[in-house]
Formats: C-alpha cells, sequence, structure tokens
C-alpha cells in the first residue's frame, strides 16, 4: 500500500526551480521580484459536482489548474506558483499519475511550479488549488474599472462547455462532430493567460466567465456602478449552438450558464485596435458584443432591435 | 435559500486592510516588503477524518487556520493571509456564522486577514486553507539544518491531543477534570507562532508535530543526514498519559501519533539559553528531551538507561 509520503514523492515532488524552497518543509518559500505585487486565487473542485468521474485524471489534473489560470489570466497576471491539497477515496497509483501529468503538463506549459500542498484520504475526489501569480504594482485588471462608453469585449467562443455539458446530460443531441469539436471546453479549458497579460494597459475592466456571460459581465457592472447593452447578433456563439439557436438552448449555453473560462473584459472605445492587436499577439479571437452604459441594468438587443427576456442569474451551487 | 454569493458575502468577507486587494475580484492583490520572502502552506481537513462531526463549528473554523499556522510557526514565518476553499453538504448559516467566528477569531489574534477563496457543495464538510507568511529573506528555519551535536527541544506538552482522540474513541478513560485539560489539545490547537519567530537565528532545523514526535523528528533527520537520541524520561508528557505511563498509550500518545501542533526543533548546544530566552518570550515552555547524533537512527533511552523498542511510523492518511 502506497503511503500519503510515497505518493508525494512519486507524483507531486518535482523540481520547483522558480521557488527557493518547494515540496518537502513545512512551508513552501518563494520570493517575489521588486516592482511586482501577487495576484492569489484558489479555487475547489469536487467529484459529481465539477467534474464527472468519467473525466479520466489526466483532464482533470489539466482543469484544476485551468480554472485558477483563468482568474489570474482575467487580472493579467503572470502564473508563478501553484499548491495541491487534494483528498481521494483511495490511493489508485494510475490515478495518480494520470493527474499528476495533466496538472505538471498544463503547469509546464504555463510557467507554474508546485510548491506545496496536502494530500489526505475523503468520501469523494476533492480539488483545492491555489495559485500565485505576479504582476507589476498597480497594473492588475480589476472587475471595477468599467466606464460608460467602453467597449465590451469575448474572447474565444462561447457556449462550448454548456453544450457539452447538455450533450453529456443527454438534453442536447449532437453528431459526433459537434460533440468533438465542444467537449474541450468543458473536459480541458485553454486558460487565457497571454491574453490577459496582453490587456494589461488595455482593458479596463475583466473577468473570466465561469458562471455564464450575462452573470460574470454583471459582476463587472456591479463592482464598476455601471449597466451594459449587449448585441445578441454578436455574441461568437460556439457553432453547435449557433447552429440550432433554440432559445431555450442560447440561455442555457451563452447567456447564463457554463463554465468557458473565457475573458469577458471592457476597453475604452479608442482602444479598440489595441484590443484586436492583444488578441493577435495571444493567438486569441476576440468579439466586440456591446457597450458599458451609465444607467445600470443589462439589457440584451435581438436581431429586430428588440430587448430580449434574459435569465441574468449564473450558476450557483447553493441554488 | 442563501446563495453562493451570499455567503461569501454575509461570512467571508471581511476588510482585509494589509492587502491591495481582498474578496471580491477574481484574484486577491496582495505586496510583499522589500526584504521578505513568503512562507506558503496548504492543508485540507475532511469531516469524518481530520474532526468529528460533534465538534462545534467556531472549534472547527479555529482548527482549520491552526494547523497551517503550526505550519508557518515551524518556519519562523510571520502570519499575512489566508485563502480559505470550503465544500459544504449544504448552506446552513448557523454553521457559517460558527464557522466564520472561530476563523475570523484566531486570525485576528495571528494578524491574518481572509483575502480569498471558494465556496461550493460537496457530500462532506472538506475545509482547505492556504496560508501565507513572510521572513527576512534567508531566515526561514528548516527541517534541513539539524547538525550533530545540536540539542532537541519540544515546546509545550506532548500526548494530550492523542490522549484526547483516545478518549473520545472510547479506548482511553479519563475522569472529567483530565478530558477537560486534554480537549483543547485536539479541537482548538494553539500555534506555536510567537515561538516560531523567536527562534528564528536560534534553532537550527524545526518542524510541527501533525504525525506524532517521533515520526515529525524523522523528517528532520531525513533532511539533515543525522541521527537522534531521545531521553524518555525528559518527554513533556501530558498529564493523563504521564500518570499512566501505559507503554501501548504513550507509545500511541507520545511517539508515533497525535497532532499536538507543538514545535519541535534543534539548536546548536551553545544556544541553549537563547532557546530558553525565546521560550520566556513567547510565553512557552521548552524543553531539552535530546541531541542530534551523526549516526543515523533514531534511539529512545529509558529510565532505565536501556533502548526502548518504539514505532515510529507517524499517522498515514492512506496507511
Amino acid at each position: 500500500m502506497i503511503s500519503e509520503f510515497d505518493i508525494i514523492r512519486r507524483y507531486f515532488s518535482r523540481p520547483a526551480p522558480s521557488a527557493v524552497l518547494g515540496v518537502g518543509d513545512d512551508c513552501a518559500l518563494v520570493r517575489v521580484p521588486a516592482g511586482m505585487e501577487l495576484a492569489v486565487t484558489a479555487d475547489m473542485l469536487v467529484a459529481g459536482r465539477h467534474f464527472s468521474p468519467n473525466d479520466g485524471p489526466g483532464t482533470l489534473g489539466h482543469k484544476a489548474l485551468a480554472v485558477n489560470l483563468s482568474d489570474l489570466a482575467a487580472m493579467g497576471a503572470r502564473p508563478r506558483w501553484a499548491l495541491l491539497a487534494i483528498a481521494l477515496p483511495e490511493a489508485d497509483e494510475r490515478w495518480l499519475s494520470g493527474f499528476a501529468g495533466g496538472f505538471y503538463g498544463l503547469a509546464g506549459k504555463s510557467g507554474v511550479d508546485l510548491i506545496g500542498g496536502d494530500t489526505t484520504r475523503g468520501p469523494v475526489i476533492t480539488i483545492s488549488v491555489t495559485l500565485i501569480g505576479e504582476i507589476p504594482e498597480d497594473r492588475a485588471i480589476r472587475r471595477s474599472g468599467a466606464s460608460p462608453g467602453d467597449e465590451i469585449w469575448v474572447s474565444g467562443q462561447i457556449g462550448s462547455a454548456a453544450a457539452a455539458l447538455a450533450y453529456r446530460q443527454g438534453t442536447l443531441e449532437l453528431e459526433h462532430p459537434e460533440a468533438a469539436a465542444v467537449l474541450p471546453a468543458l473536459v480541458v479549458p485553454q486558460p487565457r493567460v497571454e491574453l490577459g497579460q496582453a490587456l494589461r494597459d488595455v482593458a479596463s475592466a475583466a473577468i473570466d466567465i465561469s458562471d455564464g456571460l450575462l452573470a460574470d459581465l454583471g459582476h463587472i457592472l456591479d463592482a464598476s456602478g455601471v449597466g451594459a447593452r449587449l448585441e445578441f447578433e454578436r455574441l461568437p456563439l460556439a457553432e453547435p449552438v449557433a447552429r440550432r439557436k433554440v432559445e431555450a438552448l442560447v440561455q442555457q449555453c451563452v447567456l447564463a450558464g457554463g463554465d468557458d473560462y473565457e475573458l469577458c473584459f471592457t476597453a475604452p472605445a479608442d482602444r479598440h485596435d489595441a484590443v484586436l492587436v492583444a488578441g493577435a499577439r495571444a493567438g486569441v479571437r476576440v468579439t466586440h458584443i456591446g457597450e458599458i452604459t451609465a444607467q445600470p441594468g443589462l439589457d440584451v438587443v435581438g436581431g429586430d432591435g428588440q430587448l430580449m427576456k434574459t435569465a441574468h442569474r449564473g450558476f450557483d451551487h447553493f441554488a
């Protein structure tokens, strides 16, 4: 039987060259370059709620880090160090090896060193990642910086993850090529880390979309004390959603649900070209989808110029 | 029904004056003073394994932070910022209020601001705390610094938490006053944060006792490439354990089990008085219990001068 210490030694003790001291003592030690501040975030994933028991451990290792990278991206921070606390029903070495592979794979691509954490036993797989990034002082992109007249943008496509979830749950029928096109957004989301950093000094406010576009844009509006007007026809819908145009599906997939891990952000209208340049630098499509308004509220205007009825609320674990 | 956002707003959004930005954005932002490095640690507590369902939420909020404070103490770091990720079967406001009270109570006493985290639903209460402290560069106390001839010390008393656990589990009978004396060590441990900082530049190595004295001292020995000789009669045993002197109980409570959250540390023999001064400054009893040896291995010598047979292994969640 593999011990707790062997698990850490075998699977979670790769070198952490960016740290003064990595895994193996009571704490890790890190040093922050002069002029930098730290952006810190933590997310917890619970089996059966945030992922399916059918998700392979490698995709799970990827996703556990990706959701945190997405939070750093939304602030424009550069990822540096991760801590991983994990509860497991049993010490399954095949699972551990796969999970570590997925986690370290994305960590390596993202410049992240795993520097510490905890391994314990629990009735369901529960994964808590804390991620620390750095950003030059006073240059973080906050939710509170949007001003009337700013343009509203979104990265990538929206609706893929929610469509994939609906497909999995049997409420949306997809042909194989469509399913294959949307599933990666759900199981191995690609956080917009480069785009976030490229948007420093360009975006006035940003958030990552983890609870649905309207809900997350709503957080920017609340924090900034402004309103917004979105044009539905501009939304970069994922192909299976766009093709169907089923109202309920659109509501579910695009506006009020779905963890796309894209960025929704605002920028002054005179920085329109700078936003396009930032997107090009990061290799990510960015789409102008509406405007910030002085008047509170969030209006979505349909193709016919009429206001659409929308469900604003995003996903709520306790709803 | 209270929502996820209401939970955070009502219970986990107290001001964090030490942060640039606290709870409420994608990430928290903090700034590290020049000349300081950061010590970072994470622990996960799972209901039924790390605490009893009968533990009140206030004691649980205290303990979730305390176990992390103990890790910072072992490095000599000053606690600064915490992140709290928590999974709950239901949003019970009485529980949340009690938990937050216990957590913020110890945080306030320890100089810690809660700056972020996550709240979600899960089948059993699962609490993951990440704690960040600061320490002047190159002055952290590591496990790897012990040298032959160093004295071995322990803070406070040992065996209380394990005796309390045995009492709870029905394997140890205690009269009420005895039980009342040892239960706090189990349910509301007092991490040795001041002592850890006072031991900077005094201790050569340190660890907190979370898996049993021998197991944790063993980690110092492994990391330092040395051995140790402990004198059993010197051990500052908790009263109910000392009075009974039952071999099995001593083994279980003192040597190879029990999360006392005391510090076990080493210091050069010529710093003996400096250790006593550090203990006095921190208001914590410190006891000299043995010596570091060049020869590997961990010997415990009984009152009769004979080597005792000991079970070295500490607690292992997967054993």
